[in-house]
């Protein structure tokens, strides 16, 4: 697999990922360690709160979302390091059963100011269900070495 | 404990919440599951990393404030339900041993213009470490229910 340095990237590069299935085991599992609210750990709590049923939670589908872009055909040099995000939203829930994969898209590429060797490629991650459906939308400036960098 | 409707919040208001210590193992493990990469599950390869050293996950120290904000003081009355954040950023890594709380402020509560008897509250919420430096900066929009709303 091919490592990308600065230099490499491009505005309007698109990146994709494998697939994740995602089952209420797993949502109660996260939702036990991080997130435990009512309606993403049980049922007839879920049916009766804003989700309508059981829901996992917009951190655990972030969580989900790096798993798929480190697994997928983005691969910068130094590995994908997340400086800052100006835009996260969870458009629906992700539900038991769903299905998950990311389509990632190239927005802009800077050099750094501060950090010699390296720059910034802001990213737009759009993650999607089985139904093709947006679950979740990130806007990401990773750190990216360029090439020949001294590290 | 109080829980919050709408027009309980106003801008400037405070809220804080218990410790979390991370140990390595927990950052492993998060890692394994949702951001395998070796500078957050092998000692040496991140020694020679841009984190020079075991650093959690950005992701984990994200579902680490949640678990924080939920067990904290800030407790709207349907729950913690964040429609979207419009910034994200880790300052500093979190590194094992570390202890982490969460300071959140109020910076602005409107209501919902679709969404009757709903409205947003938008916090900062600011993640220290043991040392008082921030870790983490979340700018959310939460979801919150005005007081009488049909649910």
């Amino acid at each position: 697999m091919t490592r990308l340095y600065l230099e490499d990237f491009a505005v309007g590069q698109k990146y994709g990922s494998g697939k994740l299935r995602v089952d209420a085991a797993a949502i109660r599992e996260f939702a036990a360690a991080f997130d435990p609210q009512p309606f993403h750990l049980d049922d007839d709590a879920a049916r009766a709160s804003f989700f309508q049923g059981l829901a996992a939670s917009g951190w655990h589908t972030a969580a989900l979302t790096m798993r798929l872009l480190v697994e997928g055909s983005l691969r910068p040099a130094g590995g994908i390091i997340g400086a800052w995000a100006e835009e996260l939203k969870w458009p629906r829930a992700v539900r038991p059963g769903d299905e998950l994969e990311v389509q990632a898209e190239v927005l802009a590429v800077r050099p750094s100011g501060s950090r010699p060797g390296h720059g910034f490629v802001k990213c737009r991650s759009t993650t999607l269900n089985q139904h093709g459906e947006p679950v979740q939308v990130l806007v990401m400036s990773l750190l990216v070495q360029a090439r020949g960098a001294a590290g």
